[in-house]
């Protein structure tokens, strides 16, 4: 880990990790450009910047839940009914999947939350956690996949009707992030050691200037790197692969950055799980000490 | 007062007095254009969005200690408190004056929020209440006007040195809000019943289209109506005439609005009075039951 002293302020020194999180979420969307998803200078056509400033007001529900000790189950769940209390839809919900196993890791260690603090964390959700999982998907309209073959009776789409399932089976929130690892990119944070969220955090802590700038070039690099899983959902491995190569050759020259972000936009092409990770990687900056 | 069933959903009709004022800040500093004032599309040169998101996250200790049902003067200083942890300065300090009282009285009510219920808090503070209104300068430097001639021993930048002779006197805040409103818009609010406020609530209520439009144009209105304070303060009260003729010139003409606010930031012209009103008004807004 490399010393952040030099970017301490005395700024976030001073938020929950809750607080934090919240913050997070809107350093997240605020960050531009981000190309494909909402941010400071772009609106979709019925998604908008103040969906996701209600979303992120309504999650915080859910975070200080997790501060307060709440189970991760619990805690997200109530923040995906915080976040629903706007009109946009969803619009935080793979944020508050990272961001809640994150502030219940943060919220029980002294200081330095690590890879491990946080995968102890989601290597002992339970079946309860399961369930409220699923529960959260009645709150508000999510994209998602079809679930592995093997597991149909666990498709999300099914709510709290799939809770029988998972309790005959003993089927922990572990377990089913697990079982969408190979297709869902905030899965694989959480069985991964949420690699990629603390990698772009260091990057965030090492870059200079503003946090939003530092929050849309992470973003990018985060795109270039691996396809983003909700536009492989929404519309196939290929363009995902596609756009990841796109951003990667934006990456640097401003002008081509906004008309990816323009062409994104105008193709509905919405690289939403990078997103996620990027304030998954904003949230751990802030309790990293970068200044704001 | 209109009826405003037309302009319901299911957006913030959960959210609680806290929740809704952490979001009236939140959508205030989203609005834009409002010309002078940091917003969706303007930074000034060291007060940027990403200090407004810091602010309104912070700001919520405060906000929520009044929901809770903490004293107006303990309150507005946690507020304050919370919402300097970033390092743009004074984000919303004025905002908190209003807001702060306005979150105390509809936590009290049922519901239907009147100017009678804030003008029973504000008229029932007390000398602890303007001793922590004062202690709340020390978090953050504020631009203030000299004090009343009559009264140089309670100038604010003073901060808690003042308190002796706040207690000598029995001077509450709203007595002090009484010495102010001659030359403070925020003050003014206080000692006139939320008047400002509660109409431009109801001007929000009654527009059309998506909250951030309805909240620049309500900021250009109440520009357009009466000189900024804080302008007056740092300017003078010509140029804060000229500035609300400037503003009512623009109103209607989006070009013309674009081109004020480049000239604002431009001359270092900062009506942020008028944002505070415009915070306000969108928290009346939002408990009346507009959606976002």
């Amino acid at each position: 880990m490399s010393d952040n002293t030099d970017v301490t302020g005395p700024a976030a020194r001073d938020f929950s990790p809750a607080e934090h999180a919240e913050l997070a979420l809107l350093l997240e969307v605020a960050g531009t450009p981000k190309p494909g998803n909402v941010d400071r200078e772009h609106d979709l056509p019925d998604l908008r910047f103040e969906h996701f400033l209600a979303g992120s007001v309504g999650s915080r529900r859910g975070l200080q839940a997790a501060e307060d000790g709440a189970p991760v189950g619990e805690a997200f769940e109530r923040g995906v009914a915080g976040m629903s209390q706007q009109d946009g839809g969803n619009t935080q919900f793979g944020c508050l999947l990272l961001l809640v196993p994150l502030v219940t890791a943060a919220s029980a260690v002294e200081a330095g939350l690590t890879p491990g603090d946080v995968t102890a964390v989601v290597e002992a959700t339970t079946v309860d956690d399961a369930a409220n999982f699923y529960r959260a998907f009645e709150h508000v309209d999510v994209a998602v996949g079809d679930p592995p073959e093997d597991a149909p009776a666990l498709d999300v789409r099914r709510g709290s009707g799939a809770i029988p399932t998972l309790q005959n089976r003993g089927t922990t929130l572990y377990d089913v992030m697990e079982l969408s690892a190979e297709r869902d990119g905030n899965a694989r944070e959480w069985t991964g050691g949420f690699r990629r969220t603390f990698d772009a955090a260091e990057s965030i802590l090492d870059d200079d200037g503003p946090i939003l700038d530092r929050a849309a070039r992470t973003f990018l690099d985060l795109l270039a790197d691996e396809p983003d899983t909700l536009v492989a959902t929404q519309h196939g491995s290929e363009v995902a692969a596609e756009v990841s190569r796109l951003a990667g050759d934006a990456r640097g020259d401003p002008e081509e950055v906004a008309r990816l972000a323009d062409a994104l936009v105008a193709e509905g092409l919405n690289p939403g799980t990078t997103a996620d990770i990027t304030a998954a990687a904003l949230f751990v900056a802030l309790e990293r000490g970068v200044a704001v």
